[in-house]
């Protein structure tokens, strides 16, 4: 069989061409809904009178057999295949005979391909929203888990504030719910059905484009074909979404990874998701989080190929588009290995309370300290310069905030007591923080709740 | 006035440091949200019981007094400012004395910069929907002027087919509308209030945090502070939604470029949107758009900023998120010096229909004629070979469609009759595209009528 | 076997995890330099009285069989093959037993496969070289072919002055020029061999790392361990390099995109390299300058793809690292696709000179007139200004500039003679510009020659 | 003074279109550069006879009077100033009079900012490879003082191997010397002359480019006046060189910031060079490593928006080309204020000797003890299984390997014997790494001395 478009040309393409124009390697992935959309198409073309109904009945059982053959891995590409498209009505062709050209009436493969397309983004998304919520199910189960446990909360990785574990745990769910909302806001987008819009300036058949959208499950379809065959927004705006997840997920792994170093000792990976080093027998190396983080970069790449091939191209559809699906199955793809691996990593990952405890120190009350004497009636700018002294004064002493005898804290405000000392405890500390969103337990509790009640919707 | 956080500090910055420290050339432009926010955390802090009436009157009266400096242009800087939050703390001081130590309690920079800049895209981001608004219209007021001029529609920029003018200047609204719903997506996840997360743990005050969220016109306060004090996904997703904007006006920028050659000759530029050459009197260069082209490379770039400086962050708030602000800023006055420029471009922009027309050669209707076999009984795919050997035979006899004997057609396929050559008229071959979304003059009416009803929404 | 490291570990890897964590889908292209690094190392071992002669021959004879197997096609992957190196040594402990345990001595697949992907670089790149010199002598080859063909020469897209389409040609040679001197630049900086770095911190064994640099083809040995084992340097700045042979051929293909549309119609592609379209028979699409212009935007994302990744890592090795190679292959393949075709489809593409002299308008003479003033003694300044008053009046009278009555001329300046005439002439105006780098057809030979004595270089 | 290109023009330019056209603010900078290049333009009008002896003098005393005002500070701009260009020649022409308007002959903007832009890279170069020297020189000097100061080596941020501090701080020296190369590189493809290639056509004037190149310390004239006035890939080069730099940088950020944490200890940063908290006043935050890191993905960002920009541009000069500036002098400001701040803060931080000796724990020797099976004849892979097994038994007991009983030990293999434990010694175990590269006291010694002569060359 000849290309779809050789009619006019003399000349056979020159292998080498014809080698980087072809997109096969790529787009038989959307083989499933390259014949979904096709059998919309014959039955819109029956409905608008355009095909018999003997005809049609031909084109669905040839195209329902394709199907059959993808799903079962029987299908056979032959080399003159140029694309899944030409594949398909190729091999349509070896089994009804001539009546697979009339298929392709009134449609172009710019309409085509951009609606397979989509069609299978609709039908992929569902599985990463499934991954992220489950990722967001093991967050509050760990957080549950962690009851009261206390960590050193940081900034600018210097110690802080006491926190919650389990607040730490969900401070890194809630970007995730970002990402499924920003998910949801793109799936709508995507659900504009372009086919119909022809090559550029819409099919010349009485086609219901309506009806055809609700057959394919689509919301709408598009209004004006010049815009249909050449939007790529969706596919953008999912790398987009991708990168971002990439980004969120890597500051977790970028923590989880220094939480288990020795230094920090708060976590240890289960030996099923590290791996050791061929040469020095005693790492345990948290690599599927390395990968995450290096994987996010890669991620920002495919958002930037996207975009720099997208930027101003000249006219409706051109050969430049076809670049768009590499970059977003790599993309998914990248997604789909690296979540449902965290979820196991994070799940079986073993927490030392001790270490956490251990490691938050007196100093880490200071801000407490400093509420105290804001308690006191002392304004919050002195009472944090006074605080200031307090610190060095321990630091050059070589002491802790908890061990500074009270004459020291006098001689600096007399507004210091003997109760100052309770302050000092980071459990009260963090209770203290009882608001909206804060660590205090209660506070972790009601947040739990929301959590859970978002992920369920 | 020392540093906000001078106290434990023995010696003085390093002046290239604290030079490379400082944000105040950038973070000055948050002065009004910045002063809001305080305003609207000292009430809070009253209604907390934490403030004495008296106190915060003096506060919110000083604040005044600053917020009037700043719109009048009277706010003078001091050498040690920091960063905005300094400088308006420092004149508070200056002006109501001790007590504007109190209104930094229970407040971090950390929540108080994130609700500053949260702030600031909610009352900018209106400017840009105006403005895409208004592009819009200048879109459909020239669609609607050019009534049936027909012109070439390109795929792979070679002629394809037949269209209407009004439908490609549409063809440029539909993405600006996507443009204006991601924004509107966006617009919700920036109104989540951080104030009140403190550091990272959330205030120890008992402050009704939803009530602050109302307070500064916020749908609701966050619900875990961590995540609070470190989340930019805003800035991100805006830095998306400017490059993604930046694509769709570069694309039709590119279009103004070409159309606008003596080659395609369909579009002059006003005088007042062009600049001529220096060397070369005759030219009249389409500056604007050339602009708008290479500036959404450079929008891509900020994004990439964004992103790679996101990547891998270590704790809740990394000093590296600083960098945030000078890349939305910078997106953000590009748009709003582009959108304006485009409007004005487009909306006084020559269109020469008569060079149009001229360009629709007789090749372009080469699909009505493989339609015109369909509809006498030929499968698409012999059809479109059929057609495939008419135009080699009439580009080899050096003859448009229109002019080829009927005989020739007819040594091709006795299916061509004498009335094959009506099919080749344009505005017949644009009449027939009558779907919904199609070139056809009924279908781009009706495509007016909902563009309209959209920008009103 | 085994995996590598598994000595101290109780539990199997997590099947999802060792999926993400396995390279060897990408890796496996480093099969060959794997052996001859492998082959490389034990003779060092040898030399070093480390290895015994005949485990030496043992070892030797073993790598040679697999670097058969693997040239041959034949070598066969086992499951539990994490990478290329566990691959290689696996098998070779089938082949040769237990005294393949040995090869590994000293080394860590730290620094062997920072070698491999630096020898697979040093092999691989002169077939890009090599492609690059073939792409400028086909630019060499039409420019000589084009002798004193005219074309308009165009600035903002807009007909500026007329040039040389041999000048044409080769404004596209000197930046691949350039982007051959940087992979010179480059190669320099490849050929440093991390081989003996260990882990991290140098091989305790008395390796002669010079003698072995030079056995494996490289300049020298790195001098730093720690340093050795992270650089990725020279894969970032391949990338680049990518990316900007990427904007140059994305610039030339963009051209060729416009000059073979209908409107300039200054070249044909041959029906060998384009393709048609499924619907509309007459076109004949530039598709793989296209795909060029839009794989230059996924250059771009390889490149960002690779720095993101590098930006902030943490240590030495970090495993984000494994990202590096399937963004290197990447665009490697993309280069190695492109160039050929491009050669291919410019050495046939057809020239129409006669299009390009009617596009040649009078206009593009103004400079010279300018310059005719100028020589006249007005200073350039006001000449151009009259030159601009010219225009303008023949742009008003709807004539051009060679049929403008002279009396027109002189009542704007009397410097104008009737000699005015000859300036106008094209051909005369590319004659004057007779400077190094100029248009003019002698400066143009004289370019011809540097061209050719640079590729030949 | 009207526009350089005003001669044509009807109407005057809109209001917004002239602001978003003027590149005034950015290009500014490039005043001195401007009229060094008028300065040679004009001698090169007078050597070729275009240009009277006295008229040329009033010229170059007309700019010299403007390069003292621009060094002085007293230069001052017009409102209708559209870029320097203009500026400068609207100033000369105010001091010296109509034979101002002799100095644009047979130049345009086009090659004049092109040589520009080249001249101040060329000029500014040189700044940032001093401080890269200044770098690196205290990187040697720090290397110097660490003696034999012991610490831990990390892959994956997994405690690996001992190594000598003086090694870690020589391994940051490497990079920043295949960046300084890679700024000499790209010195000299900077180093070609476009002046005198006029719009794009070259000059009609008999310039002896050669000489022009020469008086303006070019190394040559180029070679092809289209090339000329569109070529950036200098600036192209020197932001991916930039954009690597930040990547050394922020790599070197990365390790200070966790070095400096509670939880390493091993370094404490000079209070010069670090900030505190507002809320927090124990805490020392690294803010310059930080902000080093976050600006390294603005840098990165600076590069795509080039490359981005760049892409598929259509003609020679296009406006698009005037974002290039901007984004080269960001990047440029980005380094030079990074760099010195960071000499500074690494010179004066503080390291904790006892803390690095303390976190070698004696498992980082488990490649040591490999080793020593390997030299007891053991096969390296299973001296690393065995060695493995013994390293579980270690931690199972909760024992250091010191520790381990030397039963333990020989009931996983009798090759081991009491001389075992001489073997843990850290000392030991980095003074075996004595090859080139290697971490041995001996090594780094030798690296120092290559370092050094490296920075003087």
């Amino acid at each position: 069989m000849m290309k779809m478009w050789g009619g006019r040309f003399d000349q056979r393409m020159d292998s080498s061409a014809r080698q980087l124009n072809s997109s096969l390697l790529v787009d038989r992935r959307l083989a499933a809904q390259d014949v979904e959309g096709s059998l919309a198409w014959a039955q819109a073309l029956m409905l608008a009178g355009l095909l018999p109904a003997d005809e049609h009945a031909q084109i669905a059982r040839g195209l329902r057999i394709i199907s059959g053959e993808f799903s079962g891995g029987k299908f056979s590409f032959a080399p003159e295949d140029e694309d899944i498209h030409t594949a398909v009505e190729r091999r349509l062709t070896e089994l009804i005979g001539p009546v697979a050209g009339k298929l392709h009436t009134g449609r172009s493969r710019n309409d085509q391909v951009a609606t397979d397309f989509r069609l299978w983004m609709l039908q992929s998304l569902p599985a990463i929203q499934a991954e992220l919520a489950d990722l967001q199910s093991v967050l509050i189960a760990r957080a549950e888990a962690a009851n009261a446990t206390l960590m050193p909360g940081y900034t600018h990785l210097q110690r802080a504030q006491p926190i919650l574990l389990a607040h730490w745990w969900l401070s890194h769910l809630w970007p995730l719910g970002r990402d499924r909302d920003r998910l949801d806001d793109l799936t709508k987008r995507i659900s504009v059905l372009p086919l119909g819009s022809g090559a550029l300036a819409g099919t010349p058949l009485a086609i219901d484009r309506a009806a055809l959208a609700q057959a394919l499950h689509f919301n709408m379809p598009s209004q004006n074909s010049m815009d249909a065959v050449s939007d790529r927004d969706f596919a953008a705006e999912f790398l987009f979404c991708a990168a971002l997840m990439g980004v969120h997920l890597s500051k977790l792994a970028e923590q989880v990874v220094l939480y288990s170093t020795a230094e920090f000792g708060f976590f240890e990976l289960s030996d099923s998701f590290s791996t050791g080093s061929s040469l020095m027998p005693q790492k345990k190396n948290p690599d599927v989080f390395e990968l995450t983080r290096g994987k996010s970069g890669v991620l920002i790449g495919q958002l930037v190929g996207m975009l720099s091939m997208l930027k101003g191209l000249p006219s409706t559809y051109d050969k430049d588009l076809q670049e768009d699906k590499a970059l977003v199955f790599t993309a998914y793809d990248i997604l789909r290995a690296i979540l449902p691996v965290l979820s196991g990593a994070l799940q079986t990952l073993t927490v030392h309370p001790e270490h956490m405890l251990s490691s938050i120190d007196s100093f880490m009350m200071a801000t407490d300290l400093a509420d105290y004497l804001v308690d006191k009636g002392v304004p919050f700018r002195d009472a944090h310069k006074l605080v200031g002294k307090v610190v060095r004064t321990a630091m050059d002493a070589g002491l802790g905030l908890d061990v500074l005898p009270i004459g020291r804290y006098q001689a600096i405000s007399p507004a210091f007591q003997a109760d100052v000392f309770a302050v000092l405890d980071p459990m009260k500390s963090v209770e203290r923080r009882n608001v909206i969103g804060g660590t205090a337990p209660k506070s972790v509790k009601k947040q739990i709740q929301m959590a859970k009640k978002l992920i369920q919707a």
